[in-house]
């Protein structure tokens, strides 16, 4: 039979270097011969790609909390039934850029929506799955929108106030403290090599205890 | 202070005559000097008929059944509050073609999704609002289906077959009878002249018991 793979997720507020670093963790696991995939959400999927842009886009008609907190779920349906559990079952770890992390903090402690509510969705959708690692990218909010900004044109959230972004992350932090032997918190103000250093060890630290597929 | 226009929705399975019923509901009020609007589900604002365009068409992916059902509620979401409510608010009656009912239709009757899932998505984003009056035209599953089909091409939901519409029409006929004094059935295997008449009847009917705006 074969063993299940890892489902990892990478998550951070803007401009933390979430995309350099799942590049480092998946050097790492190539390297170790670990099968795996690499995705991102909202997305991940063709459906669940076009959903992401309705979220994404900057549109005239403005968005209700409740349309983005459903958009949000509805492509996180398609991509952990068509994509992510099928890996997972067939051997492979998944690599994910933001799950349900992401919408605690960025709906939940970015717009303020009942975070009761999140959690109902988010059994609705997952059961009882949850990643087994989560490494979060943890720096002040300034720091992260100003490398954002850097990267040219905003979308419909890298165009909110640094207080948005604030309240994010410490949404993050919260949840990191309430389930701590999931979370990997990374200092992401640190320099770029001392970052991927980390990343690099904890990731052969996970093949070394979870094994290849 | 304005009186609270009348949420009437239209409900029934493909080709029962629904588009034609609005238009002769429409032409009641307007010769009764009714102020109102008629919008339609999945759909009504721009971002929410983007998201029935995602439900509508035919794709390679096949649709996860909790996508859909998360999707048909965004879509809710964003017509309800940013179209439906404030017209109700400023007094105009709104005629919708198709709502919650038609979730429980056919996500839950003709997909067989559990029914309280249904029901808590339900909760989470209408509330307690549900239409004043509800309009189901019934007719055999075969009847519509030969009309729906003599009117060309068929989106995703059409291209399924009798015996889903079946189901469908059947959960329709349930909730009718589980909240009878919302919901008006029309025998829609009578001839159009047949059915216009009771559409108008039953308008007018409205009318003199709610007041104009």
């Amino acid at each position: 039979m074969t063993q299940r793979g890892l489902f990892i997720t990478f998550e951070g507020t803007e401009g933390v270097g979430k995309s350099t670093q799942i590049q480092v963790a998946a050097d790492t696991l190539k390297a170790r011969g670990v099968d795996f995939v690499v995705t991102r959400e909202p997305g991940g999927t063709p459906l669940a790609e076009s959903i992401r842009e309705l979220l994404l886009t900057p549109r005239d008609e403005a968005m209700i909390d409740t349309t983005e907190l459903l958009l949000v779920f509805a492509a996180r349906a398609q991509h952990l039934h068509s994509l992510i559990l099928p890996q997972l079952e067939q051997g492979r770890w998944v690599l994910c850029d933001r799950f349900t992390d992401a919408t605690f903090a960025y709906q939940g402690g970015g717009r303020g929506i009942d975070l009761n509510r999140i959690a109902a969705l988010e059994s609705l959708v997952q059961g009882d799955l949850r990643p087994d690692h989560t490494l979060l990218f943890d720096a002040p909010a300034e720091v992260g929108m100003a490398r954002a900004r850097s990267r040219g044109k905003l979308d419909r959230f890298e165009q909110e106030a640094t207080a948005f972004f604030e309240r994010v992350r410490q949404t993050y932090l919260q949840r990191a403290s309430q389930a701590a032997a999931r979370y990997h918190i990374l200092d992401a103000a640190q320099s770029l090599a001392e970052v991927s250093q980390s990343v690099h060890q904890l990731l052969n630290a996970l093949v070394d205890q979870h094994g290849c597929a």
